[in-house]
């Protein structure tokens, strides 16, 4: 079963694919989508397409989106959310269920401890998918919550309810 | 020329399309898609596939978007902030640019002062745009983003570059 997780972001969205094989991880690819300049729309649009030929070329059966840290910079949330927008609807439309994870939540999944910076994410993300070329920050922490959402359906016998609801 | 307004939200997003011939403005069409339920991404494919066939059905050749007004309800903005990037995406995707217009340069094009509350807008959308029938206040709003943008590219001969960007 292939896992997608999504780090969302307007100027930078990390993407990564992990095969789960039973208790196995295994990496597939990372990249990061990056958009830029004035016009809202165009950059929105890109983002969409970018991440379309994503999901068309590595057929995830299952995804995952970092749910946002809203702060206090309300232009700042209301971008951020603009772009999750964009990731949520992705896989909605490949017909996937889309898990959200608090960033804590996947910090604990993956390191360990709820608090952990980005150095020891990409640590643990490398250590758990051997051989794995990281695009960036953006994208280890994409992949941190494909492994994040990976353990959730692992557990309680989820992933086969989930191949079921994929096929 | 038709033009498509649209008031972002998750739960009640105002549409409305107007036709704009010379100096005159006519209604086409306007409604309002809903979305409900605790599933985020489902909910935002709804919103896409709804605006995807308003576009297709009503075939507008300029769109606008209410410019979100950022409160200081992180979790309020970054939920419109995920129906807004859907709302910019939809018009971009059927290769229309796609204008913005604050809440109240929108109440002064359409009422004439920047501070006009719902009542107002309703009214003066029922008055420039005779025998409309409103399919409640966020389709109202649409409305007037739609005849704010239509003043817009009446002004200074935009209606003819937008008209062959259009092309």
């Amino acid at each position: 079963m292939r896992v997608l997780g999504i780090d969302p972001g307007l100027r930078n969205l990390g993407w990564g694919v992990i095969e789960v094989s039973g208790p196995r991880l295994n990496h597939v690819a990372n990249g990061i989508i990056r958009s830029e300049g004035e016009d809202l729309a165009a950059r929105l649009l890109s983002l969409y397409e970018a991440l379309r030929a994503v999901v068309a070329v590595h057929a995830p059966e299952a995804a995952a989106v970092e749910q946002t840290f809203v702060n206090k910079d309300g232009a700042g949330t209301l971008k951020l959310g603009q772009a999750r927008g964009i990731a949520m609807l992705v896989p909605a439309q490949a017909g996937l269920t889309v898990g959200e994870y608090a960033p804590n939540a996947v910090k604990k999944a993956v390191v360990g401890v709820g608090h952990a910076d980005k150095a020891q994410i990409a640590h643990m993300v490398r250590f758990q998918l051997p051989g794995v070329a990281l695009a960036g920050p953006d994208a280890a922490d994409a992949l941190a919550i494909a492994i994040c959402h990976a353990h959730h359906l692992q557990s309680a016998g989820r992933l086969a309810a989930a191949l079921k609801g994929a096929a």
